[in-house]
């Protein structure tokens, strides 16, 4: 019990992962066992994120679901989602049985129509089953979604000392104790207490006499973000949730909120980058090109409205004319772009979600600028030459600028926030009219510079 | 205690308001202490905040501390200095008398030096005046200044029993008892117990057998940000914090690491948008000029040195093609007035802290554009004529456009998350690559009418 205490800043290294890895490939189960045993689960959740499929999959089903149930809530979504598709619904149902009643219908809904059935027939706690069906109806943005079945309840009709006793026995199935709620024989919410109360109160008082009937509370169809906001403004750790007879259903903790929160902040960050789904740095280049895109498109046509308009106010178009026309287009997709690459950069940053390997991250940020901008740049060839009549030369003049505008946004975005970060400046500076303005700046170079290699005026 | 109970959604309106004006008026003290009664101390600091500041003074006077100290807590930080500065020292002395060591030492943290050390020499509580003084002296952005003194410590050799006699006695003290930690002779944090555990634990028992070792724990100089992300990561609604030597010194609950979240994703909103320091949409017209004209003046020096390329290129300066580049700055104002604004508003409706009064917040905004626009415009004006060489029309038109189009943008980027938002729609998608092209339009064909009118090319 004397041992050294160390901080909890928990560091994934790679040299952990290899050791991992190497442990999985000679099937040393023990040892494995042994040294994950050290960690907290939200810890090797991360490790698991950093393994492939198959050996995330081989840790899961070594370790006992005590543990991995925990693991997998904290599993990156799909991840979570590739290591479910790869269990049965029996072991599934394994997992869901040591979770609480929320977590476990959260990952339940997660899964296909079909498999939900099947594992919700596997569970045997009837009771645990009941609860999970019932929490599967509420729409996950409602505070029935959100909340857990998980309580302590006493009526208001027992003594101080009758409480206490029965406590001991609801407080085994809820892993935190935040407060007691009274309820009367109806069910219906009536007010509150704390352990606290409990403890200083006199054994043989009746509940009825020392509970506080002041008790805040939510409705079961309540939105989650105003949920959220109540908790938040009255700093309370749980409220409980009631359905419209004030019944009393369940209760939502301060540590979903927070999720709650953080998910809210980042949507709305990515919103104002441009990027639309909860996207993160590590997702395929497939879902980051779906999310980033459409609104690439958006400042697309934003630019070439912009170019028609010139065009109504030009009576000479002179080439270099044409091509000034089209600069509103460049400057509008290098800003657009520099803006959705450093926000995610900067977001993953926060959440300490990136891998340490800069070279890595270029790299894909430059696969996705190259996608992105021969999409981009072959809907700008069409629109330039068919509906602006610009010649031939100058529309793939225009096109060839925008992916390499496109490539060096995308660079600029990721690099910068990361190298503000290693040099320990925050890199939410990096992002806004900062890079907007590098990238309006490179952008136009490298627009003109191609114009004059292209056309040679 | 059978009274019906209502949802806890306070709804600030504005005959609320104005009948707690006039209660004021009036001097109704009676009539507004029971008014003011029914709410929570939150909704106060709601209400006063909407009060002038005279009136709010008037109210923090009449109610006793015990209330007015959590109201202070709670108001948008501003007023909180404003109502402050008309108390006095020992009045302020017995709202932090009332406040745990955390809430109180950063209230004091906020007063100007000078009176810091009158209302510290006012406490009569010299053991909460130690307390105080102690967390002062660490820096306000890690772990020591962010904790509590307030915790309930037991030691090791204890016993179950006499463990709970002195627990009642320390925990009258402390609001919310989490965890009760456990401490050697030397003071050093060895573990954790829950109130539960107490509880279901046999009276007889030594704490030494029953404590659970593994406890997390930070450094007194972690930096919170660092904290936040390891309660998010672990799920934890308090957490110790110790000294080099392992001493227990404090503890940080999720309540406040809620608000380290909210105010670090509002930060990293800003700087995204282009907003720099802390401001709210309620801020005054010279504070948020100070936030955001910076960020503009990088814009501009942007969208001058993408002229400045253009002008590189071109061989044939007709005043259309002088216009032309100056393309570039028109859109980069725009864009970056339009994200501005949709983003301090956007963050104003999460955060239920804008008014109603839609016509009142555009002109608001106008002032605000036209304050920067004309800062702005002149630069331009300078700029263009000395440094471009451009006809002194030329340049005045610019200017003027200048002004126009931030005057627009402010406006546009305002109105469309307020519409938004009144329809029920997530303001958030209103703002970045959306507010952006529709200001490079509206910018862009203001700037071509503007010339037209000026120079009827």
């Amino acid at each position: 019990m004397s041992e050294e205490k160390e901080n909890i800043q928990f560091q994934l290294t790679n040299e952990l992962i290899g050791q991992v890895e190497e442990l999985i490939a000679i099937k040393s189960d023990k040892e494995l066992k042994s040294l994950l045993d050290e960690f907290h689960y939200a810890d090797i959740a991360e490790i698991l994120d950093e393994l492939n499929l198959e050996e995330a999959v081989y840790v899961i089903k070594l370790l006992d679901s005590e543990t991995t149930s925990d693991i997998l809530m904290e599993l990156d979504e799909d991840n979570r989602e590739k290591v479910l598709r790869n269990l049965s619904a029996k072991e599934i149902a394994e997992e869901i049985e040591e979770l609480d009643t929320d977590d476990a219908a959260d990952i339940i809904a997660e899964l296909p129509e079909k498999r939900q059935q099947e594992v919700i027939s596997q569970i045997e706690d009837e009771a645990h089953k009941a609860e999970i069906t019932e929490l599967l109806a509420y729409d996950e943005d409602t505070a029935g979604g959100l909340m857990a079945k998980e309580l302590v309840k006493v009526y208001d009709t027992w003594t101080v000392a009758g409480c206490l006793r029965r406590i001991r026995g609801q407080a085994e199935e809820v892993t935190r104790v935040h407060s007691v709620y009274v309820v009367n024989k109806q069910g219906k919410l009536v007010g509150r207490l704390s352990l606290k109360d409990l403890i200083v109160a006199k054994s043989e008082k009746k509940i009825a006499d020392i509970y506080i009937s002041s008790v805040d509370f939510v409705n079961v169809h309540d939105d989650v973000e105003d949920v959220a906001r109540v908790m938040a403004k009255y700093d309370l750790e749980a409220i409980p949730v009631v359905d419209e007879n004030q019944i009393l259903l369940g209760r939502i903790t301060i540590d979903d909120i927070v999720d709650v929160i953080k998910e809210e902040a980042e949507k709305d960050y990515q919103l104002a980058a441009g990027i639309s789904q909860d996207v993160e740095a590590d997702d395929s280049v497939w879902k980051l090109t779906k999310a980033r895109l459409p609104w690439l498109l958006i400042g697309m046509f934003g630019g070439l409205g912009a170019a028609g308009i010139i065009e109504q106010f030009n009576d000479h178009m002179g080439a270099f004319v044409v091509l000034l026309s089209f600069v509103p287009l460049i400057q509008a997709t290098a800003g657009n772009v520099g803006v959705q690459s450093s926000a995610i950069v900067v977001q993953g940053l926060a959440n300490n979600s990136i891998g340490g390997n800069i070279i890595k991250r270029l790299l894909k940020e430059a696969l996705l600028g190259l996608v992105n901008g021969f999409a981009i740049a072959c809907i700008g060839l069409l629109v330039t030459h068919f509906v602006f009549n610009t010649s031939y030369m100058v529309s793939v003049t225009i096109s060839i600028a925008l992916v390499a505008v496109i490539l060096m946004a995308a660079l600029v975005g990721t690099f910068i926030p990361i190298f503000l970060d290693k040099r320990g400046i925050d890199p939410a500076v990096a992002t806004g009219p900062f890079i907007t303005t590098s990238n309006d700046l490179f952008g136009i170079l490298i627009y003109f510079l191609i114009a004059k290699i292209m056309l040679g005026f």
